[in-house]
């Protein structure tokens, strides 16, 4: 493979340039002709159709039904609960004309759709019978960026879900909270095998409108950390504005208890962020479109036909198990050629096979995270790549625990803090709770307050700037 | 059920209000906010999940891919194939501003995506190695509509499909034209159970920028014609100003042949009309979200007890089997209710099980489609409901076959020809080809040339109004 066509920067020398070719050249996404947009080509839309099959399975075993809801709101409707509005307005897409007609009440391009769903939900709610009422949409969101943008990560159209639910009491609002981000974290650990930290948000950083979100962070490479996802207490901050009340048991008239939450493909920034190396691209088996990439190995005709043959083969078994397998059998490429590909592309593990194995009766495998080549027996094959996928799954996983445990330090001396975060660390450190001290923080080094962890161990402190009395520590880093 | 609750007009006596009926109190979907849109309710929406999953898998199974394409065109973009703007500009939606930033170049809400498609898959294809391409988008499109609305036969924003393949020659484009066609043709008559005519649109009829349309039309029971979905060859009319080209393997450079096609939720639109009654929906097995519904029967507590525990054997022995079974255990509600509930829904068949039945070790299924009640011995469970339910898709399927076969005629003299249109039928006549006899006779009785189909038995004869050669029998009707 040429220099061009492969990755020509390393992640550590230029990660930002390093991260566009590897969306570019894996053939993930492009660049859409408006500014701020980007096309998912089939390779990365498939790894969206798989966290997409995963996340729905496990909402849909927790009792989640999935809708549809229009992409256009009407202003007036949008601006029905005024934070919520304020927050949002100067990223929305304004639709003024259809055809040659001016609109009356501009329609916006759902940022998200807290108000349309609600004003549906006051409709369809009367009683108690009716809750809970648990719907996701899976849809996009347009926000207008007007940072630079990135693929994934910052786009002024995104691919995500958003779920909508409503109940009868705050306590089973608050377990429904709770529930969504830990089959969020589930998905992040077990399927990208990302490790994450979940925990609150600052009433700063919370979403506009909610009581309180809750969210998962990850560490990227760079020691930045990136949003994974976010579950909302509503409250009764939009039921009120919206009027989602029912009849309870007791014949009286409640405002509801409201939750939201969602991921966006913004989780495919990360995976190859977190995963990706000098050569590209590298999949968690779970989410790979391909897990095994076959290889066949040939210099004469006489051997092309008996090694296509029993490379046939071997996809055929593997896929009958369920491994998604894939016979590279393209004659206008060498087999150097192909390696670098896959490579590129992060298919898993290498299957190659040659006339020398066949003698043999094995193959070689080659995982793409460690590179390490080992042979496998024919009579072993589907055990075998069962597990070492299962091993490849484990040890990224592994890996990315190591480094959030290795890049969070805990610190209470702010000059300690502004040296240690130039290195790229997430910092737990004592804060005071007051909006304040973390503005003031923000200004001075350019690190929010990414969670307020649930699984603190810290002990009562003195706030890193203010040095008033604090409860416990937070998790200080700066953000994508 | 009270009146109220229940649907409250005959299908026969108005057709149009008791569409409008059975979309609400069905639950499928309501009207959204904005006039034209609509939200699908999860019941609705399900429907649509599992159209879109039989769909896909065939779609999968033939060598397609998904991809994603944001919603956002530039009007520059969208104007570059002259005539294909020409038809959509009075209905699109136009994006003026983000924030309160005015846009240059206005942005088209997608009223379809072959512009934005095609610059990008010039971008990508480079030789024949890149082709076939064959992408499929599953998305909406927005689409201002003028005339009156109803719910997914004429909404402004859609969900569909839409796919767009690049070929290196004509023949193999105009194979997957056809392709495509006989798999819409298989999804609509064995999921959905109405039987369609294939064949071409006219010039005036067809997709503006196709070469020619390939369409699919289903008679509803008004006698007029609804288009089930469309699969176009677009030659090289994109490919030549959009610079679809690919070096061959002789490397001379050419413009490929392209293919699109799509099918949308008009598709559920039609199941609605053509399968239901004065009792709401009746659907088909292979698309209903709940295939059967048990319902307990009880007057006392020691009754309750152990007919609502063999009521869960029951369900949980079909899930295991892969039929959809869901069990209606709510107590503040009459078994009469319930029945009419779930007959409102269009459940394909219901169980009734009581202490009788019990006693006699035997259950009562009762059919949506015609009313039939039978007894079903428990030991037969799995296997007689299975075969029930493949009973009940067949015998609907075949029921819309012989009403398309009675409701089409052959005719040849024009004053019959528009007393059987008043009568609401399909009309088989004899057309000489030329546009404007076809537009003289819209003009005279409102009626469209649906289709050329493929299937034509038809002999020479005299042209229905200028009594010019022809060489074959078109069908005209009314149209949705």
């Amino acid at each position: 493979m040429s220099k061009e066509i492969g990755i020509t920067v390393s992640k550590k020398e230029n990660f930002s340039e390093w991260y566009t070719q590897v969306v570019i050249k894996a053939e993930l996404a492009d660049y859409a002709p408006v500014k701020g947009l980007i096309v998912l080509r089939p390779y990365g839309y498939s790894i969206w159709e798989s966290l997409k099959s995963s996340l729905d399975a496990k909402l849909k075993e927790t009792g989640h039904e999935n809708g549809f809801l229009p992409i256009l709101i009407p202003e007036s409707l949008l601006s029905k609960e005024a934070s919520h509005f304020a927050g949002f307005n100067p990223e929305v897409f304004w639709v003024t004309h259809s055809g040659e007609t001016e609109i009356g009440d501009r329609l916006a391009l759902r940022p998200t759709s807290e108000t349309l769903a609600y004003s549906m939900y006051s409709k369809w709610i009367k009683s108690w019978r009716d809750l809970p009422l648990k719907i996701n949409f899976w849809n996009t969101a347009l926000r207008a960026e007007i940072k630079s943008t990135k693929p994934f990560l910052r786009t002024s159209e995104f691919l995500w879900q958003e779920g909508h639910t409503v109940h009868a009491t705050k306590e089973e609002a608050e377990q429904e909270v709770m529930t969504i981000l830990e089959i969020y974290k589930k998905i992040v650990e077990e399927e990208l095998a990302i490790s994450v930290i979940t925990g609150k948000k600052t009433e700063k950083e919370k979403f506009v409108g909610a009581v309180y979100t809750t969210t998962m962070e990850a560490i990227m490479p760079d020691g930045k950390a990136l949003q994974m996802g976010t579950s909302h207490f509503l409250g009764q901050n939009f039921s009120k504005p919206f009027d989602v009340k029912f009849l309870d048991k007791d014949n009286v008239e409640n405002f509801a208890w409201q939750t939201s939450w969602g991921v966006s493909w913004r989780l495919i920034g990360a995976l190859i962020m977190v995963h990706g190396d000098d050569k590209g691209l590298v999949l968690p088996p779970r989410v790979a479109p391909i897990q095994v990439v076959v290889v066949p190995i040939y210099y004469s005709e006489s051997d092309k036909e008996q090694v296509l043959k029993k490379a046939q083969e071997i996809v055929q078994s593997l896929s009958k198990n369920k491994i998604m397998a894939y016979l590279d059998s393209r004659d206008e490429f060498t087999p150097g050629y192909k390696f670098h590909d896959w490579e590129m592309k992060g298919v898993p593990l290498r299957v190659e096979i040659g006339p020398k194995d066949m003698a043999k009766s094995k193959i070689v495998l080659v995982r793409r995270d460690n590179q390490k080549k080992t042979d496998l027996m024919f009579d072993k094959l589907v055990q075998g790549i069962e597990s070492v996928l299962n091993d490849i799954q484990q040890s990224m996983f592994e890996k990315t625990k190591s480094f959030l445990k290795e890049k969070t330090k805990s610190v209470s001396d702010f000059d300690i803090f502004k040296s240690e975060l130039e290195k790229g660390m997430f910092l737990s450190s004592p804060w005071c709770g007051d909006q304040k001290c973390e503005e003031k923080i923000k200004e001075l080094t350019g690190a929010d307050i990414r969670v307020i962890p649930f699984d603190n161990n810290s002990t009562a402190s003195k706030c890193i700037n203010c040095k008033g009395p604090s409860k416990e520590n937070v998790i200080f880093a700066r953000g994508y």
